[in-house]
């Protein structure tokens, strides 16, 4: 059974300047553009970062808590998911242009 | 006569991590922000700011040495410019993404 994890926004209470705040960093950049290349939902370890686990771990953390990403355990992994939707609610456009941007840096 | 400031980045070293971390902070998009939305450039005390001028000038300079905005004196005006086509150049769709979602913040 999945268990959530929990100490994400809501979409009511997105904040544009903490999502900017997340996503200025080539590591969490990475991440984005990796979640949104793939087909289902991916694993922390499946996501190829050039840093070691235990600080990825404080990049995913920054992402969730700003509403970029759902995060989940499935067993003993976590996995994460983008949370598309809810950030077209809240800024329509938005990350569809981040997600290009980064793709050519 | 009009003098620029040259030490913003020609449009082909435009570094979109750097533009993140410049635009990730409500006073700078809120320069941004007011820029948009001018029929002509504006001089820095032209734009309305919660901040001391001398504060906001380090602001302006973060915003012009991304790449977001070119800045230009006539006679001992400072005035301010989005760069629109270069950042549409360097990053297609990512600067209209990011003013509406600041006009929402």
């Amino acid at each position: 059974m999945a268990r959530a994890i929990t100490d994400e926004p809501a979409v009511g209470d997105f904040d544009f300047t903490r999502v900017l705040e997340a996503v200025a960093d080539p590591i969490r950049l990475s991440i984005l553009r990796q979640l949104a290349g793939a087909e289902e939902d991916l694993s922390c370890g499946a996501i190829e970062l050039p840093i070691k686990a235990s600080t990825a771990t404080h990049h995913f953390t920054a992402l969730r808590q700003a509403g970029l990403l759902h995060q989940y355990y499935v067993g003993t992994s976590r996995l994460n998911v983008l949370r598309v939707d809810d950030m077209e609610t809240a800024f329509p456009g938005f990350l569809p242009a981040l997600l290009n941007a980064a793709r050519n840096t």
